[in-house]
């Protein structure tokens, strides 16, 4: 670490720790803003919230961004904010030079009915990184940039992960400020109400490396007893919509060998992809998320149904050959029972492969600071899969209780919350000054 | 048929048939009063309706009751008009008594987008037996009575069956009028605006015997060439609104093993119904016809699940040992899946044996006319179910092609109508006349 050696340090690095206490204050300070009760309902200015409702680009989550950016501006980092919303800030190499920096982050967009973590755990760690290195004086070899990417939820406006795609130039900005939510609102003109339309280019400057600290969002670690996840990629996805036309039909009167049921198609469907996903040796999993029956009457078999598939695989061929089965078992279906089933592609996303080099950094990282680390693959979409197109990338992931997200109910011990910050900053101090990525 | 003997008879009594193309007129020309095309869409007055929206006490059935009304005053009946606006007409006896007569006929109001048999085919056949009668002068020893019920179809208050069930003495009368549709309206006060809350009390007078002519609204006497069905009895019915409780959870983040979801138990309680009824030996069948999961989005695993379930069996042993392995399946995937699973009954009532006399003289006399009959069960209510409490009861049904019913699409083959007809007007005739009802 020369570049460091004329400072004086008060610990010897590898003892560096970020301030778990204040990173808590922190959680709790931002989630105030849009603060909910586990079931939803705003709470009074002053009651601590369960979780938030912070949905992009909207007053709340406009406040949320006033906070960090102040937060940002307290550490003297250099604020940049792009045309889609995305906001970044730098803190200068020792030799003052802000290019290719190594960058962290996430996002603080929430869904409707959010948590705490799910997001603002990775920005306000990348805080504490940059707070910790200012305490103790430590200069780096390369800059450091904490930044947050706009509607990573695509709760309000799709795409999902939408600010980190424009960032990583794999959505032209225009097309991302016109997209409309549900009330017809442009993500543009509500980025400029609340004052985050801003004037950087986009897509943004690659940066050295990517990492991005975030919760689970499932159960394994905490199942597995591992506090800290090296994140290998993130799963593929299949979404498909099902559409059964059968005959509706009197539910007294119809003898089931004259049935022509598409509930019961859909309901066949879900058990057969729940078996296979089970059976899987490829952690493949299955979801029928959606079903909605016509009439859906008490009395009436369903002439038509409506449902939804999400099929998801870290191993691509895995997945293909899971969307093989399924349609092969809908042609059964659709033989056996005299119906017509319709598919239509919803969502298909390759799986990605995060960087080997960063990957084993971080798990060698959580083991020299004593944390059980596991490797995982992401089941979640996140912004650190749109980075890795232009940076070697991995995440860091920390225990999500019960596996519970995307709810005020969302929940990680205080002490994995550190422990996962601890590994960022120690991952980030090696990136910023070792020479891990070369090749 | 000593009464008759003195009247001259321009045909034998064996080769009585009624007016086929009155019938078929008579069905067209109701069935234009509230008239409906293929889509449910009202058509122009002029227009051949494919079928007709008459709701219970709607301005539609008003219209409705006063053609049929009409058409049996036209006849000479004796009109009484009943507390729940049940309707009868009746045609005395040789010896002027109106006293325990036989007693045919069905209802006239419909489902939303019903068809044009449905209930009326069972009122206007039992007027062909009286304009037949009349038109060979042919009095009888005993009196007939053509009745049509109010609310049947129980699509706009609850329970179906009301008027039958009230004029057989299993609802109060006052309870049948103080019952609200969807809009608050009280059945009572709908029925002064129409013109037919009568003052006739109810229960109404228990008839000699009853006899139902309905579409079957089933496949299954078309399936096995059939036109004639002589009905047995009305299946047992149990319904059960299931409730289930899970974990909601993210689709892509929460490993197979994980999971409670609420949404595959639906889909397996549905696929274990269906096997259930399959291998059944006893022609039970079971339905699910409501499905709704929550939060009902692509990648959450649903937290919830609320379905219906429909069991029926004319077979009582049968059904409960349906209801009890269903309930047994129920606790089987709570405990597998970690679920609260709560069941509510809605609806149960024990299968109904109509009467073996009248079921054998529906069989012989449609055997007589050269119809094709068939024995078969009623997978679907029917106001001669109420009747059975009071008098010996039969029905005769025919076919509805493709098992279509409670849709405009209703069709049944013209010569099916009439054979069906014909075979009511000489089992009425057999009833008024002799002594089949002899212990």
């Amino acid at each position: 670490m020369t570049d460091t050696a004329d400072i004086p340090l008060t610990v010897a690095l590898e003892d560096l720790r970020i301030d778990g206490l204040r990173l808590i204050e922190r959680l709790e300070n931002l989630a105030r803003l849009g603060g909910i009760d586990l079931q939803g309902r705003p709470v009074p200015d002053g009651v601590v919230p369960a979780g938030s409702s912070r949905l992009a680009a909207t007053q709340a989550d406009g406040r949320g961004r006033d906070l960090v950016v102040g937060w940002m501006r307290d550490l003297g980092l250099q604020i940049r904010i792009d045309e889609v919303g995305n906001v970044t800030g730098t803190r200068p190499a020792a030799d003052g030079s802000t290019d290719h920096p190594v960058m962290t982050g996430s996002h603080i967009d929430t869904v409707a009915t959010g948590g705490k973590y799910d997001g603002n755990l990775g920005v306000l760690s990348a805080l504490e990184v940059i707070a910790t290195l200012d305490e103790h004086r430590i200069a780096t070899r390369r800059p450091i940039t904490v930044g947050f990417f706009t509607n990573e939820e695509g709760a309000r406006f799709q795409p999902d992960m939408m600010g980190s795609l424009v960032y990583a130039g794999g959505l032209p900005p225009s097309v991302a400020r016109a997209a409309k939510d549900l009330a017809g609102m442009a993500l543009g003109d509500e980025l400029t109400a609340i004052g985050y339309l801003g004037e950087a280019p986009a897509p943004g400057p690659a940066p050295h490396a990517f990492v991005e600290l975030h919760i689970e969002q499932g159960p394994v670690l905490e199942r597995d007893g591992a506090v800290v996840g090296a994140v290998t990629g993130v799963q593929g996805i299949s979404w498909t919509e099902v559409r059964i036309a059968g005959q509706g039909n009197h539910a007294g009167t119809t003898p089931m060998g004259s049935r022509r049921d598409a509930g019961l198609a859909a309901a066949r469907l879900a058990v057969f992809l729940d078996d296979l996903a089970r059976r899987s040796p490829s952690n493949q999993v299955a979801t029928v998320g959606q079903v909605e029956l016509f009439p859906n009457l008490v009395n009436v078999i369903p002439g038509r149904a409506r449902l939804t598939v999400d099929l998801r695989n870290i191993d691509n061929a895995a997945l293909i050959a899971a969307e093989q089965a399924f349609r092969a078992y809908v042609e059964e279906l659709a033989q056996t029972y005299g119906l017509e089933i319709a598919l239509a592609n919803l969502v298909r996303f390759d799986p990605v492969d995060f960087d080997a080099r960063v990957i084993g950094l971080v798990e060698r990282t959580a083991t020299r600071l004593g944390h059980p680390v596991t490797r995982i693959a992401s089941g979640a979409g996140h912004d650190a899969q749109m980075l890795a197109r232009v940076a070697p990338t991995a995440m860091i992931f920390t225990t999500s209780h019960g596996g519970i997200s995307h709810d005020p109910a969302e929940w990680t011990k205080p002490e994995d919350l550190v422990a996962a910050a601890d590994t960022l900053l120690h991952v980030v101090l090696e990136l910023s000054e070792g020479d891990h990525l070369a090749v």
